[in-house]
């Protein structure tokens, strides 16, 4: 049968998602731990990999077993697993999903705080700017990356994909308790897209880049070079057709 | 000459603010900076000490030194000292400015979330409880602690005083972003005071106490024996006199 679970995880001490021989990962803990509860050898496979220091809230995955635990996976799980990553829900699912190919939706959190000074609680959790920021004129640059678009001015080589269009069903920047967050949400996304959206955006806020130099940026598809550090972006949850 | 220094640090991988032989303190790692810096061996004194895990965003600090930086400190400390402290401003102060006797008002936040599994984001630095608190019963309940009170109910054995009679000036309870926040201001704090005002609310939060009931330990000065866990608590900041 198959189980589906949705994982957070604090990225920082993670060699990212994928398996890496020698390596620490979240797919390497989440297959050990599998294999300590259930003696079976299973393969993990996620909505997409995070790299290095990227966070998840809702990272979905699911994998195949023998063993009939169902929801009780997530408590059972949560014993093997270290404390930096933790099975939020466990379900018995449908063979036809697949934690990748069914995903619909997928929604990311990049969070930023402006500072003269690194801060030691946020360190590893959100992204320094040491200026003020303009969260309106973030907010009307960001309209230009919303619905259908070619993103292949915002990718870095390593994307595994056929397409580069994607849509941006959802995007808007909000000031909150001293914290920017910028939450994008579409049907997929391109390798290190949110990062570079996140730069494109950031540029914005200190006037830097408009909605104009963004919709220039996406007809052209020249690579738009900078790419905002990992540690403020959060996966924050996957929407699925089934 | 005197320089005050206001201080954030990560409490999770401290043995707390006071210097022990051989053991990781915040206290430690200051002097030690500081004396990579001026090549002199200086003492630190905070406005008090906080115990292993304690977090500090605004610790407020002073030592004295031959050395006339002034608020380049604040720079010039962080090059030399780990990304878990940062100093987020130093400043020349009077000869009289005395970090723990010229304190006036402290406020710390506690900060507590709800949920059925551990959440590996905010681990260190929030405290879960398994059940919905009721914040309504929380405030209701806190203003028991607000005035002129002795709070020897509320110490834990340990604490430096001549007296256990303590001003609260300010107490509230929040419900933030799926976060809730105690704040707590007094003229001083005895040893655990906050910890243990945090769990007599988390109590309260449950119906297992209520303003009454704090209102009679308070009287009758019999030790409340729950104390919250240190990775809740911040010193958020420390007001003086001068």
């Amino acid at each position: 049968m198959r189980i589906k679970l949705i994982i957070e995880y604090d990225g920082t001490n993670f060699c990212g998602w994928q398996y890496q021989p020698g390596l620490r990962t979240v797919q390497s803990e989440l297959e050990s731990a599998i294999e300590k509860l259930t003696g079976e050898k299973s393969r993990v496979t996620a909505s997409g990999r995070t790299d290095a220091g990227v966070h998840a809230l809702g990272q979905t995955a699911h994998f195949d077993t023998n063993k009939d635990l169902g929801e009780k996976y997530a408590g059972a799980l949560n014993y093997y697993l270290p404390p930096d990553i933790r099975i939020i829900r466990a379900e018995k699912t449908s063979e036809d999903f697949h934690a990748r190919f069914s995903a619909k939706n997928k929604t990311y959190k990049y969070v930023i705080y402006e500072a003269q000074t690194d801060s030691a609680i946020l360190r590893g959790r959100a992204v320094r700017v040491g200026y003020r920021l303009n969260v309106r004129a973030m907010n009307a640059a960001a309209r230009s990356f919303f619905g259908k678009n070619d993103f292949s001015a915002f990718m870095s080589a390593g994307s595994e994909t056929v397409t580069t269009v994607r849509t941006v069903t959802d995007i808007s920047v909000k000031r909150k308790d001293g914290l920017i967050i910028i939450s994008v949400s579409a049907d997929g996304f391109l390798y290190n897209m949110v990062r570079k959206i996140a730069a494109a955006l950031i540029k914005a806020g200190r006037g830097a880049l408009d909605g104009d130099g963004i919709k220039e940026l996406l007809c052209k598809g020249a690579v738009f070079t900078p790419v905002a550090p990992p540690e403020g972006l959060y996966l924050y949850k996957v929407e699925y057709k089934i």
